[in-house]
C-alpha cells in the first residue's frame, strides 16, 4: 500500500544541554521518513533549496525513502534553530526561515494519486486540503498541525477536519482546538468535529489513541538518557503509518498497535541529536522495542484474573 | 494476611474550582483505608483529637475498616486546607494544623504486632522507624514520604529505606530524595539505597514501579471530569496494598496486577470530593475497572504478533 508523507525538508541548528548541531537533515517528513521506512516505504512530498545536502537525502534512500516527489527550487532551505531548557522539558525557538517553503504548491508526482496512507505533516492547511486533492481514493488520512494554524486559519483547518480519518496532534494543540483543558473532553470535541479518531501526543507521557467509546494509551519508553527531543513526534508519526501500511490495515486492533511502533519510534528518536538515533536500528531492533514495550504495560493474560 | 496502614486521621478543608468542603473526613490513613477495604480488612493506626467526628469512622467500619489501633487523644485533630488551581494541576496549602499529631507516638495493639502488610503514611520518618520496631516479620513494607521529610530528615529516611521493602513516592520526591530530575535514573537511584522497588505516582500521568531489569507502567483512567485530586496518591496505596494482602504475595507479577488496583482507586478518589468517590463503589464496580485498565492498555495478546 502506497505511504505518502507532506511536509518540511529542513536545515535544523538545535542546542541541547548536550551538545548541539548547526545545519542538519530535520524537518517533519525526514523524521517520518527515516523512522516509517524501517516498516514500509515511505514516499515524500516537499521541497528544498538550491543549498540543500540531496547528497545525504539520496544516501538514505536504499532505507526505502523514495525522495522524486520532493522538488529542488531555486532560493534557501527551510531553516530552524531552536534551543531545549536543561531538564528538555522546553524549547524555544530561536530562528525560523521558511526560504522556499514559503511559496510551496505541494505536487504529487502522478504515480501518487493512488497512494492509499496519507499523512500531511504540519503545513499550511490550505496546502494540506490541496493534497488531499490530487488523490483519488486514500485509505487512510491522517493529519497533524499546530498552534500557529490554528489561530491563524482554523477555519480552512476545521473543513480539512472533515476530510481527514485521524488527527493527530499534542496535547497543547489538542487543547487549543477544542478550548478545553481536559484532555479527554478535547478528544472527544475533535471527534465531533470530523475525525473518527484522534490521536494526542504527551511528550515523555506518552500518547493517547481516542475513538468513539474506546480509548488506548501507550507510554513514553522508559529512558534515562534522553538527548534531543526533536522530531519524537513526526517519528511517531512514522512508525504509525509505516506500521499501518504495511499490515494494509486501519481498523481499531491495528491502530493500537501501530501506537506502540509510534512510541516505538519515537524512543529511537530521543537517543541521539537529529535523526542519527536511526543510524544503526534494524527492523530487528524495532520488534524488540515493541515487545518492550508489551512488557512495560501488559499484564500477562494468564495472571490478569485476580 | 493482616493489613495495617499507619497514617493521618484528618479534618481537610478543600477548594477547588467545583465546590468545596470544610472539616471532611480525610488524611492519608483515611483514603488509604476506603480504598483498601474494597479489597481486604484493613487495620488503622493513627491518632484523632477529641473534637474528630468518630462516629463518622464508625460508620466506614462495616467496610472492612478496623479503627481501634486509632488513639483518641485530647487536643485538636489534625486539619489541612488547602485550594486547587482552576485545571487542579496544583494546589496551595492554605493551613497546616497538626493538633494531637504533632507529639502522637504510634502504639500498635498487641494483635498488629503479627502485621504481615504494612504501609507508612507520610508520617515523621522516626515514627516510621518506631512502628517498624513493633512489628515481628512483615512480608512487605511499603512506605511513603514527602518533601518536608526528605529535607528536614534526611539521613533518618535514608535509614528507614534499608528497613522498607518498597518506596512509593510521587515524581517531585524521587527526584528531590535522589537528585536526579530523570525519574527513570532516580528509581535507580533509590534501590541501590534499600528498597528492592519503587512506585513512582505521577498524578494524571499514571505511576511507574521500577525493579532491578524490569519497569510496569499503569496510565491514569482517562476521565472526562475530575472533582478533587487530594487523597488519589493515598486510594492508589490502599488498593495496591489490598491487592497484595488479598493475594497473600508480593511477586513482581502480583505488584504488576497491584499497581493496575491503585490506579483503579485513584480514579474513584478523584471523581467525588473527599472520600466520597467511594461512597457507592462496589467489588464489582473494582473489577469493571480493572478490566477497563486493560483494554485502555493491552493490545490482546493473538493480536501481538505483527
Amino acid at each position: 500500500m502506497t505511504l505518502i508523507v507532506v511536509g518540511s525538508v529542513a536545515l535544523d541548528s538545535i542546542y541541547t544541554p548536550f551538545g548541539e548541531t548547526a545545519d542538519a537533515l530535520g524537518g517533519s517528513a525526514v523524521y517520518f521518513s527515516v523512522a516509517g521506512s524501517l516498516l514500509h516505504r515511505v514516499h515524500v512530498v516537499g521541497v528544498v533549496g538550491d543549498d540543500y545536502p540531496v547528497a545525504e537525502l539520496d544516501r538514505l534512500a536504499p532505507r526505502g525513502i523514495d525522495w522524486s516527489g520532493v522538488e529542488r527550487a531555486a532560493g534557501e532551505s527551510f531553516r530552524w534553530k531552536g534551543k531545549y531548557s536543561y531538564d528538555l522539558q522546553s524549547r524555544e525557538t530561536l530562528e525560523t526561515r521558511l526560504g522556499v517553503f514559503a511559496t510551496f504548491q505541494p505536487r504529487l508526482p502522478a504515480a501518487l494519486h493512488a497512494a492509499k496512507f496519507v499523512f500531511l505533516g504540519n503545513i499550511d492547511p490550505e496546502l494540506q486540503h490541496g493534497v488531499l486533492d490530487q488523490i483519488t481514493s486514500p485509505t487512510l488520512v491522517v493529519c497533524d498541525t499546530m498552534n500557529y494554524w490554528i489561530q491563524s486559519k482554523k477555519p480552512v483547518l476545521m473543513e480539512l477536519l472533515k476530510r481527514v480519518d485521524i488527527l493527530m496532534v499534542n496535547d497543547s494543540e489538542a487543547r487549543e482546538l477544542s478550548g478545553d483543558w481536559n484532555i479527554h473532553r478535547a478528544g472527544r470535541w475533535i471527534l465531533a468535529h470530523g475525525p473518527k479518531r484522534v490521536v494526542i501526543k504527551q511528550g515523555e507521557f506518552g500518547a493517547l489513541l481516542i475513538e468513539p467509546g474506546r480509548t488506548f494509551y501507550v507510554p513514553a519508553f522508559p529512558l534515562e538518557e534522553v538527548f534531543d527531543p526533536t522530531g519524537a513526534g513526526d517519528a511517531f508519526a512514522g512508525g504509525f503509518m509505516g506500521y499501518l501500511a504495511r499490515a494494509g490495515m486501519a481498523d481499531s486492533d491495528h491502530l493500537r498497535r501501530a501506537m506502540v511502533y509510534g512510541a516505538a519510534m519515537g524512543s529511537f528518536a530521543v537517543s541521539q541529536f537529529g535523526i542519527r538515533g536511526f543510524d544503526d536500528v534494524t527492523t530487528v531492533d524495532v520488534e524488540q522495542r515493541v515487545r518492550a514495550f508489551y512488557d512495560l504495560t501488559h499484564v500477562a493474560e494468564a495472571e490478569r484474573v485476580p
